[in-house]
Protein backbone atom coordinates (compact mmCIF):
# COMPACT_ATOMS: atom_id res chain seq x y z
CA UNK A 1 0.00 0.00 0.00
CA UNK A 2 1.42 3.16 -1.04
CA UNK A 3 -0.11 6.72 -0.14
CA UNK A 4 0.64 9.62 -3.16
CA UNK A 5 -0.27 12.69 -4.47
CA UNK A 6 -2.89 10.30 -6.27
CA UNK A 7 -4.74 8.77 -3.68
CA UNK A 8 -7.54 9.78 -2.26
CA UNK A 9 -7.33 10.80 1.53
CA UNK A 10 -9.94 9.60 4.16
CA UNK A 11 -9.88 10.40 7.87
CA UNK A 12 -12.11 8.61 11.05
CA UNK A 13 -12.42 11.52 13.40
CA UNK A 14 -12.28 10.43 17.01
CA UNK A 15 -11.62 10.93 20.83
CA UNK A 16 -9.59 8.56 21.73
CA UNK A 17 -8.15 6.54 18.96
CA UNK A 18 -5.67 4.58 20.26
CA UNK A 19 -8.24 1.53 19.87
CA UNK A 20 -9.22 2.37 16.35
CA UNK A 21 -8.99 -0.42 14.03
CA UNK A 22 -12.11 0.85 11.32
CA UNK A 23 -9.45 2.85 9.85
CA UNK A 24 -7.44 -0.33 8.41
CA UNK A 25 -10.81 -2.80 7.75
CA UNK A 26 -12.43 -0.42 5.53
CA UNK A 27 -8.66 1.07 3.85
CA UNK A 28 -8.01 -2.96 3.21
CA UNK A 29 -11.85 -3.42 1.59
CA UNK A 30 -11.52 -0.22 -0.44
CA UNK A 31 -8.27 -1.06 -1.85
CA UNK A 32 -9.41 -4.52 -2.53
CA UNK A 33 -12.73 -3.03 -4.62
CA UNK A 34 -9.73 -1.30 -7.07
CA UNK A 35 -9.73 2.25 -5.04
CA UNK A 36 -6.43 4.21 -4.42
CA UNK A 37 -7.04 5.31 -1.12
CA UNK A 38 -6.13 5.92 2.31
CA UNK A 39 -7.71 6.51 5.66
CA UNK A 40 -6.32 7.53 8.58
CA UNK A 41 -7.54 8.46 12.15
CA UNK A 42 -7.68 11.52 13.89
CA UNK A 43 -7.34 12.27 17.18
CA UNK A 44 -9.43 15.53 17.60
CA UNK A 45 -11.33 16.83 20.96
CA UNK A 46 -15.11 17.97 20.88
CA UNK A 47 -13.46 21.62 21.28
CA UNK A 48 -11.62 21.21 18.23
CA UNK A 49 -14.15 20.17 15.66
CA UNK A 50 -15.75 22.73 14.38
CA UNK A 51 -11.80 24.29 13.28
CA UNK A 52 -10.87 20.49 11.89
CA UNK A 53 -14.09 20.20 9.94
CA UNK A 54 -13.86 23.96 8.21
CA UNK A 55 -9.92 22.92 7.66
CA UNK A 56 -10.88 19.68 5.82
CA UNK A 57 -13.57 21.36 3.62
CA UNK A 58 -10.24 23.31 1.99
CA UNK A 59 -7.94 19.43 1.60
CA UNK A 60 -9.17 19.26 -1.78
CA UNK A 61 -7.83 15.46 -1.76
CA UNK A 62 -9.83 14.15 0.93
CA UNK A 63 -13.09 12.59 -0.32
CA UNK A 64 -14.84 12.68 2.78
CA UNK A 65 -14.43 10.99 6.58
CA UNK A 66 -15.52 8.93 8.94
CA UNK A 67 -16.95 10.09 12.23
CA UNK A 68 -17.28 7.89 15.51
CA UNK A 69 -16.96 8.44 19.42
CA UNK A 70 -17.59 11.52 20.62
CA UNK A 71 -18.45 13.18 17.56
CA UNK A 72 -21.55 11.19 15.85
CA UNK A 73 -23.87 14.01 17.04
CA UNK A 74 -21.51 17.17 17.29
CA UNK A 75 -20.43 16.91 13.35
CA UNK A 76 -24.42 17.59 12.31
CA UNK A 77 -24.08 21.13 13.27
CA UNK A 78 -20.87 21.26 11.10
CA UNK A 79 -21.30 20.07 7.89
CA UNK A 80 -24.05 21.62 5.04
CA UNK A 81 -26.32 18.60 4.71
CA UNK A 82 -27.48 15.34 6.42
CA UNK A 83 -29.37 12.95 4.41
CA UNK A 84 -32.35 11.05 5.59
CA UNK A 85 -30.96 8.45 7.20
CA UNK A 86 -29.00 10.56 9.30
CA UNK A 87 -31.96 13.46 10.30
CA UNK A 88 -34.12 10.63 11.48
CA UNK A 89 -31.07 8.42 13.41
CA UNK A 90 -29.36 11.98 14.58
CA UNK A 91 -26.18 10.98 13.98
CA UNK A 92 -23.29 10.69 11.46
CA UNK A 93 -21.04 8.68 10.80
CA UNK A 94 -19.48 9.77 7.54
CA UNK A 95 -19.20 12.65 5.20
CA UNK A 96 -18.31 13.03 1.54
CA UNK A 97 -16.58 15.91 0.29
CA UNK A 98 -17.27 17.62 -2.50
CA UNK A 99 -14.60 18.95 -5.01
CA UNK A 100 -15.95 22.87 -3.99
CA UNK A 101 -15.78 21.67 0.45
CA UNK A 102 -19.14 21.09 0.39
CA UNK A 103 -19.84 18.42 3.78
CA UNK A 104 -22.87 16.00 3.40
CA UNK A 105 -23.14 13.79 6.05
CA UNK A 106 -25.40 10.01 6.14
CA UNK A 107 -25.83 7.40 8.70
CA UNK A 108 -24.97 3.93 6.52
CA UNK A 109 -24.97 1.43 9.40
CA UNK A 110 -28.66 0.68 9.10
CA UNK A 111 -28.59 0.06 5.38
CA UNK A 112 -25.80 -1.90 5.19
CA UNK A 113 -26.95 -3.97 8.24
CA UNK A 114 -29.87 -4.62 5.95
CA UNK A 115 -28.26 -5.27 2.75
CA UNK A 116 -25.71 -7.54 4.31
CA UNK A 117 -28.81 -9.34 5.78
CA UNK A 118 -31.07 -9.42 2.80
CA UNK A 119 -27.43 -11.03 1.09
CA UNK A 120 -28.28 -13.78 3.58
CA UNK A 121 -31.77 -14.00 2.74
CA UNK A 122 -32.69 -12.38 5.33
CA UNK A 123 -35.94 -9.86 5.02
CA UNK A 124 -38.13 -8.00 7.59
CA UNK A 125 -40.83 -7.33 5.58
CA UNK A 126 -43.99 -8.54 7.67
CA UNK A 127 -41.84 -9.45 10.70
CA UNK A 128 -42.17 -9.24 14.00
CA UNK A 129 -38.88 -8.14 15.25
CA UNK A 130 -36.69 -8.32 18.57
CA UNK A 131 -33.52 -5.31 18.48
CA UNK A 132 -31.29 -5.69 21.77
CA UNK A 133 -29.26 -2.02 21.96
CA UNK A 134 -30.67 1.22 21.05
CA UNK A 135 -27.15 2.99 21.03
CA UNK A 136 -24.80 4.07 17.99
CA UNK A 137 -25.25 1.64 15.33
CA UNK A 138 -28.92 -0.15 16.99
CA UNK A 139 -30.47 3.40 16.19
CA UNK A 140 -29.51 3.49 12.46
CA UNK A 141 -30.33 -0.02 12.52
CA UNK A 142 -33.52 0.45 13.95
CA UNK A 143 -35.23 2.65 12.07
CA UNK A 144 -34.20 1.03 8.86
CA UNK A 145 -35.57 -2.13 10.03
CA UNK A 146 -38.70 0.47 10.67
CA UNK A 147 -37.96 1.29 6.66
CA UNK A 148 -37.79 -2.44 5.17
CA UNK A 149 -41.33 -3.01 6.65
CA UNK A 150 -41.47 -4.81 9.88
CA UNK A 151 -44.52 -4.49 11.62
CA UNK A 152 -43.42 -4.79 15.24
CA UNK A 153 -39.94 -3.94 16.93
CA UNK A 154 -39.44 -4.84 20.29
CA UNK A 155 -36.16 -2.84 21.44
CA UNK A 156 -34.29 -4.53 24.36
CA UNK A 157 -31.72 -1.95 26.14
CA UNK A 158 -29.98 -2.02 28.76
CA UNK A 159 -31.34 1.91 30.27
CA UNK A 160 -34.62 1.18 29.15
CA UNK A 161 -35.54 4.60 29.03
CA UNK A 162 -32.92 4.82 25.51
CA UNK A 163 -35.28 1.71 24.48
CA UNK A 164 -38.57 3.93 25.07
CA UNK A 165 -37.36 6.87 23.31
CA UNK A 166 -35.89 5.24 20.51
CA UNK A 167 -39.07 3.35 20.06
CA UNK A 168 -41.17 6.57 19.77
CA UNK A 169 -38.88 8.04 17.51
CA UNK A 170 -38.79 4.90 15.04
CA UNK A 171 -43.00 4.68 15.25
CA UNK A 172 -42.94 8.96 14.63
CA UNK A 173 -41.10 7.84 11.07
CA UNK A 174 -42.52 5.12 10.13
CA UNK A 175 -46.50 4.67 11.67
CA UNK A 176 -46.93 0.93 10.25
CA UNK A 177 -44.12 -0.29 12.41
CA UNK A 178 -45.32 -0.67 16.32
CA UNK A 179 -41.56 -0.09 17.98
CA UNK A 180 -42.06 -0.89 21.58
CA UNK A 181 -39.67 -1.09 24.78
CA UNK A 182 -39.17 -4.87 25.68
CA UNK A 183 -37.37 -7.90 27.74
CA UNK A 184 -34.35 -9.53 25.54
CA UNK A 185 -36.66 -13.04 25.30
CA UNK A 186 -36.85 -14.47 21.67
CA UNK A 187 -40.19 -15.65 21.95
CA UNK A 188 -43.01 -14.90 19.70
CA UNK A 189 -40.88 -12.79 17.20
CA UNK A 190 -39.70 -14.08 13.49
CA UNK A 191 -36.66 -12.57 14.04
CA UNK A 192 -33.45 -11.48 16.60
CA UNK A 193 -31.01 -8.66 15.87
CA UNK A 194 -27.98 -8.16 18.50
CA UNK A 195 -26.81 -4.70 17.91
CA UNK A 196 -24.45 -4.49 21.48
CA UNK A 197 -21.20 -5.57 21.88
CA UNK A 198 -21.95 -8.88 23.77
CA UNK A 199 -20.53 -11.93 22.34
CA UNK A 200 -17.17 -10.26 20.96
CA UNK A 201 -15.22 -11.06 24.69
CA UNK A 202 -15.45 -14.82 25.74
CA UNK A 203 -17.25 -14.59 29.04
CA UNK A 204 -20.27 -12.31 27.60
CA UNK A 205 -23.67 -13.61 28.71
CA UNK A 206 -25.69 -14.03 25.41
CA UNK A 207 -27.48 -10.76 24.60
CA UNK A 208 -30.82 -12.74 24.69
CA UNK A 209 -32.34 -14.39 27.77
CA UNK A 210 -33.34 -18.28 27.22
CA UNK A 211 -31.68 -19.06 23.72
CA UNK A 212 -34.02 -22.41 24.21
CA UNK A 213 -37.00 -19.63 23.00
CA UNK A 214 -34.98 -19.63 19.41
CA UNK A 215 -37.09 -21.77 17.14
CA UNK A 216 -36.45 -22.84 13.51
CA UNK A 217 -38.96 -20.26 11.66
CA UNK A 218 -36.63 -17.57 13.48
CA UNK A 219 -33.92 -15.45 11.67
CA UNK A 220 -31.05 -14.12 14.06
CA UNK A 221 -28.27 -11.37 12.56
CA UNK A 222 -25.64 -9.79 14.02
CA UNK A 223 -23.04 -6.98 13.74
CA UNK A 224 -20.20 -8.26 15.91
CA UNK A 225 -16.92 -8.56 12.90
CA UNK A 226 -15.22 -11.13 15.50
CA UNK A 227 -15.72 -13.96 16.62
CA UNK A 228 -17.49 -14.15 13.28
CA UNK A 229 -19.64 -16.54 14.86
CA UNK A 230 -20.82 -15.32 18.07
CA UNK A 231 -22.32 -17.57 20.67
CA UNK A 232 -25.82 -16.09 19.62
CA UNK A 233 -24.80 -17.29 16.36
CA UNK A 234 -23.84 -21.22 17.48
CA UNK A 235 -27.25 -20.85 19.08
CA UNK A 236 -28.95 -19.92 16.51
CA UNK A 237 -27.39 -22.25 13.79
CA UNK A 238 -27.82 -24.85 16.55
CA UNK A 239 -31.62 -24.43 16.99
CA UNK A 240 -31.76 -24.16 12.79
CA UNK A 241 -31.96 -20.64 12.08
CA UNK A 242 -31.38 -18.50 9.62
CA UNK A 243 -28.36 -16.25 10.41
CA UNK A 244 -26.24 -13.42 9.44
CA UNK A 245 -23.05 -12.35 10.29
CA UNK A 246 -21.38 -9.06 11.00
CA UNK A 247 -18.98 -9.20 8.26
CA UNK A 248 -22.08 -9.07 5.61
CA UNK A 249 -22.90 -5.70 7.34
CA UNK A 250 -19.34 -4.80 6.65
CA UNK A 251 -19.49 -5.66 3.29
CA UNK A 252 -21.88 -3.59 2.05
CA UNK A 253 -21.23 -0.55 4.46
CA UNK A 254 -18.10 -0.53 2.25
CA UNK A 255 -20.74 -0.43 -1.04
CA UNK A 256 -23.07 2.27 0.97
CA UNK A 257 -19.53 4.38 1.65
CA UNK A 258 -18.25 3.46 -2.07
CA UNK A 259 -21.76 5.27 -3.12
CA UNK A 260 -21.96 7.82 -0.80
CA UNK A 261 -18.05 9.39 -1.31
CA UNK A 262 -18.95 8.44 -5.33
CA UNK A 263 -15.50 6.63 -5.19
CA UNK B 1 1.17 -1.41 6.05
CA UNK B 2 -1.99 -0.41 8.31
CA UNK B 3 -3.06 3.05 9.67
CA UNK B 4 -4.56 2.53 13.16
CA UNK B 5 -5.23 4.56 16.07
CA UNK B 6 -1.69 3.98 16.85
CA UNK B 7 -0.27 4.66 13.81
CA UNK B 8 2.12 8.32 14.06
CA UNK B 9 0.45 10.57 11.22
CA UNK B 10 1.99 13.04 9.45
CA UNK B 11 1.09 15.00 6.10
CA UNK B 12 2.44 16.63 3.47
CA UNK B 13 1.36 20.04 2.79
CA UNK B 14 1.02 21.37 -1.03
CA UNK B 15 -0.73 22.64 -3.93
CA UNK B 16 -0.86 20.88 -6.38
CA UNK B 17 -0.50 17.02 -5.02
CA UNK B 18 -0.85 14.78 -7.73
CA UNK B 19 2.90 14.41 -8.48
CA UNK B 20 4.02 13.57 -4.52
CA UNK B 21 5.74 11.00 -4.24
CA UNK B 22 7.55 11.86 -1.26
CA UNK B 23 4.59 10.72 1.27
CA UNK B 24 5.88 6.88 -0.65
CA UNK B 25 9.28 7.42 -0.11
CA UNK B 26 9.23 8.41 3.24
CA UNK B 27 6.50 6.38 4.96
CA UNK B 28 8.87 3.25 3.75
CA UNK B 29 11.75 4.93 4.52
CA UNK B 30 10.87 5.86 8.19
CA UNK B 31 8.81 2.40 8.59
CA UNK B 32 11.65 0.34 7.96
CA UNK B 33 13.53 2.17 10.57
CA UNK B 34 10.52 0.94 12.75
CA UNK B 35 8.07 3.30 13.24
CA UNK B 36 4.14 2.86 12.73
CA UNK B 37 3.63 5.46 10.59
CA UNK B 38 1.53 6.97 7.61
CA UNK B 39 2.02 10.33 5.34
CA UNK B 40 -0.62 11.77 3.67
CA UNK B 41 0.12 14.41 1.12
CA UNK B 42 -2.93 17.15 1.74
CA UNK B 43 -3.60 19.48 -1.19
CA UNK B 44 -4.18 22.56 0.47
CA UNK B 45 -4.43 26.51 -1.66
CA UNK B 46 -2.40 28.87 -0.22
CA UNK B 47 -5.88 30.73 1.13
CA UNK B 48 -6.53 27.87 3.36
CA UNK B 49 -2.94 27.19 4.41
CA UNK B 50 -3.67 29.48 7.97
CA UNK B 51 -6.72 27.30 8.99
CA UNK B 52 -4.85 24.08 8.52
CA UNK B 53 -1.99 24.84 10.26
CA UNK B 54 -4.26 26.27 13.07
CA UNK B 55 -6.37 22.67 13.01
CA UNK B 56 -3.52 20.60 12.30
CA UNK B 57 -2.38 21.97 16.59
CA UNK B 58 -5.28 19.97 16.74
CA UNK B 59 -5.09 16.73 16.02
CA UNK B 60 -3.04 14.60 18.79
CA UNK B 61 -2.22 12.13 16.73
CA UNK B 62 0.00 13.93 13.76
CA UNK B 63 3.69 13.98 14.93
CA UNK B 64 4.35 16.61 12.30
CA UNK B 65 4.32 17.44 8.70
CA UNK B 66 6.43 18.34 5.53
CA UNK B 67 5.64 21.44 3.14
CA UNK B 68 6.27 21.76 0.26
CA UNK B 69 5.56 24.05 -2.98
CA UNK B 70 4.15 26.52 -2.98
CA UNK B 71 3.97 26.91 1.27
CA UNK B 72 7.26 26.25 2.36
CA UNK B 73 7.99 30.16 2.67
CA UNK B 74 4.44 31.50 3.91
CA UNK B 75 4.51 28.86 6.51
CA UNK B 76 7.12 30.33 8.60
CA UNK B 77 4.05 32.98 9.69
CA UNK B 78 1.71 30.31 10.91
CA UNK B 79 4.21 28.08 13.70
CA UNK B 80 5.32 28.86 16.83
CA UNK B 81 9.44 29.09 16.03
CA UNK B 82 11.75 28.20 13.45
CA UNK B 83 15.00 26.30 13.91
CA UNK B 84 18.67 28.11 12.80
CA UNK B 85 18.84 26.43 9.41
CA UNK B 86 14.82 27.38 8.83
CA UNK B 87 15.35 30.86 9.70
CA UNK B 88 18.43 31.54 7.53
CA UNK B 89 17.14 29.82 4.55
CA UNK B 90 13.57 31.63 5.25
CA UNK B 91 11.47 28.35 4.21
CA UNK B 92 10.50 25.13 5.98
CA UNK B 93 10.62 21.99 5.19
CA UNK B 94 9.40 19.92 7.79
CA UNK B 95 7.50 20.92 11.34
CA UNK B 96 7.36 18.94 14.12
CA UNK B 97 3.86 18.76 16.25
CA UNK B 98 4.35 18.54 19.90
CA UNK B 99 1.82 17.27 22.06
CA UNK B 100 0.23 20.43 23.22
CA UNK B 101 0.13 21.53 19.56
CA UNK B 102 3.32 23.78 19.61
CA UNK B 103 4.84 23.77 16.21
CA UNK B 104 8.61 23.79 15.34
CA UNK B 105 9.68 23.90 11.83
CA UNK B 106 12.94 23.44 10.22
CA UNK B 107 14.98 22.98 6.76
CA UNK B 108 16.60 19.88 6.83
CA UNK B 109 17.45 19.58 3.56
CA UNK B 110 20.72 21.37 3.55
CA UNK B 111 21.86 18.63 6.82
CA UNK B 112 20.59 15.33 4.85
CA UNK B 113 22.57 16.71 1.68
CA UNK B 114 25.88 17.17 4.21
CA UNK B 115 25.17 14.25 6.31
CA UNK B 116 24.85 12.16 2.78
CA UNK B 117 28.16 13.18 1.36
CA UNK B 118 29.92 12.66 4.32
CA UNK B 119 29.60 9.09 4.35
CA UNK B 120 30.68 8.73 0.76
CA UNK B 121 33.76 10.01 2.01
CA UNK B 122 33.04 14.13 0.72
CA UNK B 123 33.82 16.88 3.09
CA UNK B 124 33.53 20.64 2.13
CA UNK B 125 36.03 21.78 4.93
CA UNK B 126 38.52 23.89 3.22
CA UNK B 127 37.23 23.41 -0.21
CA UNK B 128 36.51 25.79 -3.54
CA UNK B 129 32.68 24.35 -4.03
CA UNK B 130 30.76 24.76 -7.07
CA UNK B 131 26.89 24.67 -6.65
CA UNK B 132 24.67 24.27 -9.57
CA UNK B 133 20.88 25.87 -8.79
CA UNK B 134 19.93 28.11 -6.28
CA UNK B 135 16.12 27.27 -5.34
CA UNK B 136 14.33 25.20 -3.46
CA UNK B 137 16.72 22.72 -1.81
CA UNK B 138 19.35 24.52 -3.19
CA UNK B 139 19.39 27.47 -0.82
CA UNK B 140 19.47 24.97 2.30
CA UNK B 141 22.33 22.85 0.79
CA UNK B 142 24.43 26.23 0.08
CA UNK B 143 24.19 27.56 4.13
CA UNK B 144 24.99 23.97 4.87
CA UNK B 145 28.01 24.21 2.62
CA UNK B 146 29.28 27.19 4.07
CA UNK B 147 28.51 25.87 7.47
CA UNK B 148 30.71 23.12 6.88
CA UNK B 149 33.91 25.05 6.16
CA UNK B 150 33.96 25.73 2.53
CA UNK B 151 36.49 28.48 1.67
CA UNK B 152 34.42 29.22 -1.37
CA UNK B 153 31.41 28.73 -2.96
CA UNK B 154 30.09 29.54 -6.44
CA UNK B 155 26.78 29.60 -7.27
CA UNK B 156 25.40 28.54 -10.45
CA UNK B 157 21.89 29.56 -11.71
CA UNK B 158 19.37 29.90 -14.32
CA UNK B 159 18.34 33.27 -13.01
CA UNK B 160 21.75 34.52 -11.98
CA UNK B 161 20.08 37.20 -9.79
CA UNK B 162 18.79 34.16 -7.71
CA UNK B 163 22.49 33.18 -7.07
CA UNK B 164 23.91 37.00 -6.62
CA UNK B 165 20.76 37.12 -3.45
CA UNK B 166 21.86 33.45 -1.93
CA UNK B 167 25.24 34.08 -2.53
CA UNK B 168 24.96 37.53 -0.09
CA UNK B 169 23.56 35.87 2.17
CA UNK B 170 25.30 32.94 2.41
CA UNK B 171 28.59 35.25 2.74
CA UNK B 172 26.12 37.44 5.64
CA UNK B 173 25.81 34.47 7.33
CA UNK B 174 29.28 32.38 7.05
CA UNK B 175 31.66 35.64 6.64
CA UNK B 176 34.53 33.59 6.12
CA UNK B 177 32.97 31.25 3.08
CA UNK B 178 33.16 33.45 -0.18
CA UNK B 179 30.44 32.68 -2.02
CA UNK B 180 29.31 34.69 -5.29
CA UNK B 181 27.55 34.09 -8.39
CA UNK B 182 29.53 31.81 -11.12
CA UNK B 183 29.39 29.96 -14.62
CA UNK B 184 28.44 26.79 -14.47
CA UNK B 185 31.94 25.35 -14.87
CA UNK B 186 34.11 22.80 -12.72
CA UNK B 187 37.36 24.43 -13.47
CA UNK B 188 38.92 25.26 -10.52
CA UNK B 189 36.77 23.71 -7.77
CA UNK B 190 37.32 21.19 -5.21
CA UNK B 191 33.95 20.13 -5.42
CA UNK B 192 30.46 19.98 -7.36
CA UNK B 193 27.22 20.03 -6.61
CA UNK B 194 23.97 19.57 -8.23
CA UNK B 195 20.80 20.95 -6.79
CA UNK B 196 19.27 21.33 -10.03
CA UNK B 197 16.36 18.70 -11.89
CA UNK B 198 18.76 18.22 -14.79
CA UNK B 199 19.79 14.86 -15.02
CA UNK B 200 16.05 13.33 -14.25
CA UNK B 201 15.21 13.23 -17.55
CA UNK B 202 17.01 11.31 -20.54
CA UNK B 203 17.89 14.08 -22.31
CA UNK B 204 18.65 16.75 -19.94
CA UNK B 205 21.62 18.07 -20.89
CA UNK B 206 24.43 18.14 -18.29
CA UNK B 207 24.14 21.00 -15.40
CA UNK B 208 27.73 21.80 -15.36
CA UNK B 209 29.58 23.17 -19.51
CA UNK B 210 32.25 20.77 -20.39
CA UNK B 211 32.88 17.63 -18.43
CA UNK B 212 36.57 17.56 -19.48
CA UNK B 213 37.07 19.82 -16.60
CA UNK B 214 36.16 17.59 -13.98
CA UNK B 215 39.56 16.12 -12.76
CA UNK B 216 39.74 12.97 -10.29
CA UNK B 217 40.69 15.46 -7.28
CA UNK B 218 37.50 16.61 -7.36
CA UNK B 219 34.63 14.93 -5.97
CA UNK B 220 30.46 15.39 -7.38
CA UNK B 221 27.64 15.11 -5.29
CA UNK B 222 24.04 15.14 -6.61
CA UNK B 223 20.05 15.04 -5.11
CA UNK B 224 18.66 13.87 -7.83
CA UNK B 225 17.44 10.41 -6.66
CA UNK B 226 16.26 8.72 -9.90
CA UNK B 227 18.20 8.05 -11.98
CA UNK B 228 20.47 7.26 -9.03
CA UNK B 229 23.43 7.23 -11.25
CA UNK B 230 22.61 10.37 -13.25
CA UNK B 231 24.66 11.18 -16.16
CA UNK B 232 27.02 14.00 -14.49
CA UNK B 233 27.96 11.21 -11.84
CA UNK B 234 28.37 8.70 -14.62
CA UNK B 235 31.45 11.30 -16.48
CA UNK B 236 32.36 12.03 -12.64
CA UNK B 237 32.94 8.33 -12.46
CA UNK B 238 34.51 8.06 -15.88
CA UNK B 239 36.99 10.37 -14.41
CA UNK B 240 37.82 9.13 -11.35
CA UNK B 241 36.07 11.89 -8.80
CA UNK B 242 34.79 10.35 -5.61
CA UNK B 243 30.84 10.88 -5.77
CA UNK B 244 27.86 11.01 -4.10
CA UNK B 245 23.95 10.03 -4.65
CA UNK B 246 20.97 11.91 -4.18
CA UNK B 247 19.45 8.52 -2.32
CA UNK B 248 22.23 8.84 0.09
CA UNK B 249 21.07 12.44 0.92
CA UNK B 250 17.26 10.98 1.34
CA UNK B 251 18.52 8.49 3.86
CA UNK B 252 20.30 11.21 6.04
CA UNK B 253 17.46 13.56 5.98
CA UNK B 254 15.42 10.33 6.95
CA UNK B 255 17.10 10.65 9.87
CA UNK B 256 17.68 13.88 10.54
CA UNK B 257 13.71 13.98 10.05
CA UNK B 258 13.50 11.35 12.65
CA UNK B 259 15.18 13.32 15.53
CA UNK B 260 13.15 16.33 14.40
CA UNK B 261 9.77 14.78 15.70
CA UNK B 262 11.68 12.62 18.19
CA UNK B 263 9.99 9.39 17.19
Amino acid sequence: MEISGKTKIMFILADPVAHIRGSVVLTRELRALGHDIAISPLHVKPADLEATVRAIRGFHNVVGFGITIPHKIAICRFIDELLPQARLVGSVNFVRRDADGRLTGDNIDGAGFIDGASESGIAFKGKRVLQIGAGGAGRSIAFSIAAAGATALGLSNRTEAKARDLAQAVRAAYPQCDAFAAPADAAGYHAVVNTTSLGMKPDDPLPIGDPAHLTPDMTVSEIIMSPELTPLLLEAQKRGCRISLGKSMLEHQVRRLEALLAL
